[in-house]
């Protein structure tokens, strides 16, 4: 095995799905995957020991938020991320490219990098040049980590959508040139919108960029419909991306959208969701995603999930305790349904992976489709 | 051994400071011991899991919280306090009294009980007698449960203390009358203020009333300072109560308190400081209290406490780390100070048991009263 090196274990045969092992520094990544976010160095209510436990892989961890606070030169002086926020095993940073569109004022692009009011931070204006990203990245010493690029809304303009892929692909460029760290792993962005012509524009620029280790997707899941985004994801992944490199889509932790989308052959996933919407009171559950705050929980003696094996659904919580938790705000109930929540995408992702091993995805996405929660997305 | 029975295991020879053993349905508990609060049902930021690897014995939850959310009738229909909040060791509740006189309005008392408006709770009416406090207190199903009481501030009137001890055994006789759960220790709670006087009339009242398996004492830290405190709590506690029956001083949880209170005698407590000051960022530690939001901790490749072996204190977490998670508002940070906080309280106990049944607890109070962390009181 060489590190970064992805090796396709099992492909199905009635999909595009693939399942397969990623090398790194910090250990193999059985994919498909979820990755828990880790925005600001922890994920929200899980401490690793919790994280181990439930067994993931990998962490994302966000390289806007940790490069305004607490600074990745402090980062580096702790050692790096893993030894920060005590996580030995695989780490991904993103480019911060969404979070700078998403959170920062008065957003300035051009070649050299983008220049925003970082709101969030005391409304400084910074300045990040995809040199300034990899040097970050550098810093911050993920085992992954992503190009700066620019990732556009939806709906957009044609026209603003190609000129977000032209210069991310500059920007891919400067970042490929930039990146020296042989023990880290950049990935380039495929961007291009609901266009299939702009996605293959995107992806054949990093081709001929560089001989990247694997492939972020960014850009979905920002207001489209389910339809629209598979329209031209399915055949980006399915038909055109390379064969031998891990792909990631970027931000994505709908149970169904990746049910679906590790058919058309996705590898790699993260996203908030489940510690976000935990934090809002809502599980996912074999019934579809249901709000605990709802007083048809009060007197139910029942866990969370009867299908889940997570310690929050084997705890002996019952539903009526977690509506207790959540009407009264405790951050028992953030932290119990955020275990729960991201349990169960990574249970998700470890049983797709035995159903492509088996030879079976196609029957495993047509079981998904007759459950109550494929209609959640 | 019988239910409730206090076994003194060891008394110190040059202070009143006394090691036992006191039987509850669900587990023995040691004594002098610390009790964390699960006010509604819940140690803010610590499951059961986490509470029982760092050594908890007994907990705490407060009746008035519980009778008004979720009730008691659900937590009963839930199969009782242990079962509804995953907890299948020993519980106390109190009686409710301490938070209506602070959480309530428009308080109105006489003999059949207290009136008050529940603020917290949509500001309704609600009237509680003492027998509907024993009602609540029956159906919760605490293995220890606690008379009403009338609880008076700090600094008060003498004859407004006087009127309150006269009303606590008006209610400690109704409680002792109504009280019929053979598997729940009902304990009488001394009263009286910062006069010794009324203390000793307090306690000789409710020695006439019945035979309670033990004593709270109620009425202290409610802003006197510690001289003042113990110029009454050490004659009551070491010359006066009986020495066969638990000593249980409610609400106070400032380590050098404790230290000080086991050597009058006291040999339970329970108090919410180490979770609420673990929420604001602070810490005890061998250097005293410290908080974590301060910049001298921005670079602190330090654990939180080097004579700490709780699981915040060696699962690598460092205070530089620790500083950026309590800067960020970050869960993790009052979930890893919670845990320091409560170990640290449980630990100290646990040391103190030692050096009682080693016959040195003299030794221990003065080598205590030579660390940093004795001045913070």
């Amino acid at each position: 095995m060489h590190l970064f090196e992805y090796d396709i274990v099992a492909e199905d045969p009635t999909t595009h799905a693939r399942a397969g092992v990623l090398h790194t520094p910090h250990g193999d990544v059985p994919t498909p995957i979820f990755m828990p976010v880790g925005t600001k160095a922890t994920v929200k209510g899980l401490l690793p020991p919790t994280l181990e436990r439930i067994g993931t892989k990998i962490l994302l961890a966000n390289a806007y938020h940790l490069a305004m606070r607490p600074g990745a030169d402090l980062v580096a002086e702790m050692g790096g991320l893993h030894s920060f926020m005590c996580w030995p095993h695989p780490i991904l940073t993103d480019s911060g490219g969404f979070q700078v569109f998403s959170h920062g004022d008065f957003v300035k692009l051009d070649e050299g990098g983008v220049t925003f009011r970082a709101v969030d931070y005391g409304g400084s204006y910074v300045h990040w040049s995809p040199e300034d990203n990899m040097a970050i990245a550098q810093k911050l010493g993920a085992d992954i980590v992503m190009q700066l690029d620019q990732c556009p809304g939806y709906p957009a303009e044609r026209s603003f959508v190609e000129r977000a892929v032209e210069l991310s692909s500059l920007w891919a460029e400067r970042c490929w040139q930039a990146h020296d760290a042989p023990d880290q792993a950049l990935f380039g962005i495929v961007q291009g919108g609901m266009h299939i012509d702009l996605r293959l524009r995107s992806l054949r620029h990093l081709e001929e960029c560089g001989d990247f280790p694997g492939y972020g997707i960014g850009g979905y899941s920002v207001g489209e419909d389910h339809k629209t985004m598979f329209e031209t994801l399915a055949p980006l992944a399915g038909d055109y991306m390379p064969r031998n490199k891990p792909r990631y889509l970027m931000g994505v932790g709908n149970p169904t959208t990746l049910v679906h989308a590790v058919a058309c052959g996705i590898d790699m996933f993260d996203c908030v969701l489940p510690t976000r919407t935990a934090r809002m009171g809502t599980a996912f559950s074999s019934e579809g995603r249901i709000n605990l705050k709802n007083a048809r929980f009060a007197h139910d003696k029942g866990s969370l999930d009867a299908h889940c094996g997570c310690p929050a659904c084997t705890g002996g919580y019952t539903r009526a305790y977690l509506h207790h938790l959540v009407k009264q705000h405790e951050m028992a109930a953030s932290i119990l349904l955020s275990i729960h929540n991201v349990s169960y995408l990574l249970e998700l992702m470890a049983r797709a992976r035995k159903a492509i091993i088996a030879g079976s995805y196609g029957a495993f996405v047509r079981s998904w489709d007759d459950l109550p929660a494929a209609n959640d997305w």
